[in-house]
């Protein structure tokens, strides 16, 4: 099993300190009282380009050497990897090269391009994707950066939980949205690096429940058809994600989507902060009471802010 | 004319230090490359009751004598004031009857009723409010308090510049909505007495422009069936608010509809803050080019975050 170690994880975060947020941790009155617990928010949702992405991006692409990294950069992405991979690039003044769905929201569109990604469309599957990658790279010789299968980029979303440890160091428990892993594994890294008293618990929409169905049985399953509002967490766990989160993650829960939009709405009325969906997770694994936090001193990931405010979940 | 002295400001910010939150100043690197200025956004949105009105209310709850405070508090108000003034006397353990129209919000209803403030509900027009107050009081000998036209008020509302100011002490200028003028007020106050370089500019709803008229032609106008979707901006200046802006104040400039709305959802998208339609209006300002901030150290006054998320203004 690969994973990075703590010195690479604390390298990262010196690494990517000049291009990102140290975002702020909140705490809510209103859900310390609601669910009797003591909340520490990580608002990712306030990072650079929107969401904890950038943080993994940047480690990527300033890990990488010169020559090759010339070429410049690769991925596919409908998301916020995209963004962060492209604004990544542009930091360290090389091209990036974004494969994207051709059914892909304008608004993403459009922040690829605000960042000076070039894009490339391909038909809404993944063959399609990967085979399109495979050309682009192909033609430009650019170096792939996965969104969560990458050392690099799961060293840089550990910062996440390492930052959030080092201001709150005594957690009894961190939850954490899963969807490919990327920030799972580091988080769970973190943890077990810096705080190994801390529990970390994943939480994923039963909708898009392949995560789930991994950690139980303990082998690989993918997502197929997932169907979740939580747009951020459907893809599969990866080839270096799945033993971290086995080895080191303490459980993952699901979740009904009911119960993410009720939070997610709860989450801009009273703590008066824009989330997107996959941030709503693992509050709602607690409205619905599939973790215990009552007299606990509870971390939350608030995973991102890019959510498209023409289509509010509540609407 | 009657205004706070600087030590009563100063007294204010000790007395409600208990109840409030020192809120976060926040920037924007979008806003400040889109208008080439640097921003510091003072952040009443994630004030206790979800405004600045907390400020006020408790100043004035806490500045009342025993006995007379006893009888509780009363005041005629469908917005931020009812809910900031029925914490404010929850927190001293008094009563507080609260007129609101009967055509108010569900959702502000239900805030004040959390808060345990006794509602009678009237005809939604400022008559009727009156009259019900006047008999309210009659019945429960409870002290009124005024939204904005009460000098502890004033004083609580003048602890946002303040707190921007010693936070941000060499700002060139400070942007500040304006309804009743408590607020803008406060902030002409503090800048006055912590840093009279910083020019103040309040901005309003061309739809409501009772201020704006009333400061250029130095007679009070009331406002008479405004139209705006900034409902905090709806009312007249007061008896001691009008004078203190006409004295204190540099200048005031109107905004139309569409930029407030338009500013309203950059703010969501691009600080992933949830602002209510008045904290908008300054950045319209601007954004119509009413004031010129290039190069200049600005500070703008979130006002409050309490909107219905069932409509908001680009849907």
């Amino acid at each position: 099993m690969l994973y990075p170690t703590r010195g690479q994880i604390e390298a990262a975060a010196h690494r990517i300190a000049f291009g990102i947020h140290r975002t702020p941790v909140l705490q809510s009155a209103f859900f310390d009282n609601r669910f009797e617990s003591e909340f520490f928010f990580k608002c990712e949702n306030f990072q650079k380009a929107g969401s904890f992405k950038s943080r993994g991006a940047i480690n990527a692409v300033f890990s990488l050497d010169e020559p090759e990294v010339l070429k410049g950069v690769a991925t596919h992405s409908s998301g916020n990897h995209a963004q962060a991979l492209a604004r990544a690039a542009a930091l360290r003044k090389i091209p990036a090269y974004i494969v994207m769905p051709e059914n892909a929201p304008r608004v993403k569109i459009d922040a690829v391009k605000g960042y000076g990604g070039v894009i490339t469309f391909c038909k809404p599957n993944l063959e399609a994707r990967v085979s399109t990658l495979k050309r682009v790279i192909a033609e430009t010789n650019a170096v792939e950066i996965h969104s969560y299968d990458n050392l690099q980029v799961i060293g840089g979303q550990a910062t996440v939980a390492m930052e959030l440890l080092e201001e709150q160091p005594a957690l009894d428990i961190i939850l954490c949205p899963v969807g490919g892993g990327g920030l799972l594994s580091g988080t769970v890294l973190s943890a077990h690096y810096f705080s190994p008293a801390t529990r970390v618990i994943a939480c994923e929409p039963a909708g898009a429940d392949d995560a789930f169905r991994s950690f139980k049985s303990g082998k690989f399953v993918p997502s197929v058809h997932p169907r979740t509002i939580a747009d951020g967490l459907l893809t599969s766990l990866g080839e270096l994600t799945f033993p971290i989160i086995r080895e080191f993650a303490d459980d993952i829960v699901t979740v009904e989507e009911k119960s993410i939009a009720e939070v997610m709405r709860l989450i801009f009325e009273r703590m008066k902060i824009v989330v997107e969906p996959s941030s709503a997770v693992p509050l709602a694994a607690i409205l619905e009471g599939k973790i215990g936090v009552k007299g606990k001193r509870t971390g939350i990931i608030l995973s991102g802010g890019n959510v498209d405010l023409n289509h509010l979940p509540w609407q």
